[in-house]
């Protein structure tokens, strides 16, 4: 690339920052009814250009060689009407959400009469790169502009095709509704310089959320000048406590395990007390290596399961997000926790326990951003918590933790409502 | 400095963010009546150890020459009996304040019966990097792990001794109630260095707090490789309505700007509608010269108080932390908007006015940290918005915005309750 061509794509990129800066700030005189009817107006359209966008999409299909995808991501590139259907049905879902903008999250009236509000705000500008499917071009842009902020978004570019003209079909419907169409902007241009640039300019963009592998996620956090929500992996436990349910430990280890494989809220660690080991471990052991998983344990578990091999350090350490799994037997529940802090990637942790101490124990000295007490690792998700749509999982502990919704894309401001009232 | 010091340095900044990590493992333990009764004990020992405190303060004094401090810094360094008194009723202050840890914030029943609880916790290990006063010491170390942190305190060199013989006795009132000692730490060398050594330590800590100069905040942000709350300059503006009540404007265009002149929520700018310039203007820039205020306007300024020297584009943006302001009259709330906006450092804006339309769209419109209607900028502060006790005033979006009390150095995480649930 030339000098000049490089100049040319910083100013693109400082000029799409400055559009989405000014469409924040019209955003703060969008009322929530506003936004709604954009969404449904939204999906409304998208449901009508089905034609369009399924023809947009083969542009992406028939790319889709060229760029060495498999099988299996073709068939999570490829739209058809009732994908989008889907879409369209997933925007009319965050129009029903609760506005969470201007809304008083906490209130005090002080002795001198100051009346002080803490109001949720918009945090201004996100910028969002994902390396996913076209589905979640229209999800971001929902959840971003539903909780007040404009977006930038920067898609793969497998799904280049598909994700403007899903765009195009919310810009226009913008116009409808007095929203600003810069508010969504898709980013114009695969080249990786762009995302650089945008790192950059932590004047106009408020976050940074990367979404996507490892690789991507660290080069945002190191590049980015601006704070970022981070979504590392999902090194996930069951511990099996020596006052389980067995039964219950065996279908919540199995479920946690084997429900999906490649997900950020799989279970990659079991950890179970040694004075249920001999009962506990070869039964599960017999009912994971029956679905195909691969056990690797440390010596106890090796006595009680014969197919299991091996664990080393790396492997309580590893997201595998396949059919293995890592096991270890410990003295006590001090020491389960202390393991588990140790290796796990601070996502989601789970005990199985009839003992209301343990139980409470494990929640308090847990440092994970969900633990889960006799139930499933995968339900550490936005909509199974209920957040109605998330734009990722963050596992970082600063300004938001665990499955990101609307309020997590938010700030406040303190609104002091006096009648006069000077210092003394 | 030779390269074995550089290493001795960066294995003591290591070591030490170890204890610290260590320590806030064991503060989830530590239950909020301990907490509360080792800032009572140590507020006690603090007020028996005056003489001992007094004494390592003269050592700092006896050094302030060699720091070149000015005559009103080392007044601000000195300890008698009656700071220290202050600085242990402050604790009991914290001590009395709620405990923030364990609050469950939000919780929801799921269809499938599972108990969805969001829990306050501690973000875990905080570095504290300022340049004041002693007193700062203990508050940091109180408010700190009041809210179940360990901290790691780097203070100023002119403040070494006093502040060691504080942290000292801190630490031996934490061994009455089995609080880990390394809870508060303090950095026990001058080395500038050291700070770099520990901000690339975001292993072990959490977030980054750096309060003092714009120089101190602009090294820290740049250079930390975790969370930092930053407190950046005030450039905070008195907006005068349209429909003001001139005297209230009056009085608290002066208490903004003349109540203190060096402090961060001071106004640096007033901004007056056309309509009332004629009327407002002269005889607030008559209140103001008296007081010894310089006044930099623009034209229609300089046509209503003579004295008024030109206001440029810098005076605008100006924190000036002394007896100047500059002046602008717009021709409308929008255009008052528009230009605090573009100048303010997102800090304190106060509007003045009986106009309920615009009080709340100058609040909707106006993102800052605080929006006051008809109240003096100076009330943006932790103790007049009662939280208590605050570590300082963020300028950011993310995380916390504001006053930053007990709550800012918290995170949370789900806790689940089940009974077997999997997911199908």
């Amino acid at each position: 690339m030339s000098i000049l061509e490089n100049q040319d794509l910083a100013q693109y990129c400082l000029e799409t920052a400055l559009r989405a800066k000014e469409a924040s700030a019209l955003l703060a005189l969008v009322s929530g009814a506003q936004k709604n009817s954009w969404l449904r107006e939204s999906a409304k359209r998208l449901r009508a250009a089905e034609k369009e966008i399924i023809a947009a999409n083969a542009l992406d299909l028939a790319a889709a060689p060229q760029f060495g995808l498999t099988p299996a991501e073709v068939d999570r590139l490829k739209l058809d009407g009732k994908r989008i259907e889907g879409i369209a049905s997933g925007l009319e879902q965050i129009a029903m959400l609760e506005d969470p903008i201007g809304r008083v999250i906490e209130s005090t009236v002080r002795p001198n009469g100051l009346d002080i509000q803490k109001v949720r705000v918009p945090l201004g500008v996100v910028f969002f790169i994902y390396e996913s499917r076209p589905n979640v071009t229209a999800d971001a842009a929902a959840i971003c502009v539903k909780s007040g902020n404009a977006v930038i978004l920067r898609g793969g570019k497998e799904a280049a095709h598909s994700s403007r003209a899903i765009v195009e079909v919310m810009q226009d419907a913008a116009l409808d509704y007095d929203i600003p169409p810069s508010a969504v902007q898709l980013v114009n241009t695969a080249d990786r310089a762009a995302v650089g640039h945008f790192l950059k300019l932590n004047q106009y963009i408020d976050v940074a959320i990367p979404r996507g592998g490892e690789g991507l996620i660290r080069r945002v956090a190191d590049e980015a000048t601006m704070p970022v929500i981070k979504h590392f992996n999902g090194n996930c436990h069951v511990y099996v406590d020596r006052d389980a349910d067995l039964d219950m430990a065996m279908s919540i280890t199995v479920n946690s395990k084997c429900h999906r494989y490649g997900v950020c809220n799989a279970a990659e660690s079991l950890v179970v007390h040694q004075d249920v080991a001999d009962q506990f471990l070869p039964a599960i052991g017999a009912a994971l290596i029956e679905r195909g998983v691969e056990i690797r344990g440390d010596s106890t578990t090796q006595s009680l399961i014969l197919k299991a091999k091996t664990a080393t350090d790396e492997d309580f350490a590893a997201e595998y997000l396949g059919p293995i799994i890592s096991v270890k037997v410990v003295e006590s529940l001090d020491a389960a926790i202390r393991h588990i802090n140790l290796y796990s990637s601070k996502h989601t942790e789970s005990i199985i326990t009839r003992n209301l101490a343990a139980a409470r124990e494990f929640a308090s000295r847990i440092d994970s951003s969900a633990v889960m007490i006799n139930a499933s690792t995968r339900f550490n998700d936005g909509g199974e918590f209920g957040l109605g749509a998330e734009i990722g999982i963050s596992t970082d502990k600063f300004h938001a933790r665990g499955p990101c919704g609307l309020e997590a894309l938010t700030s406040y401001k303190y609104v002091v409502y006096g009648d006069g009232q000077i210092r003394s």
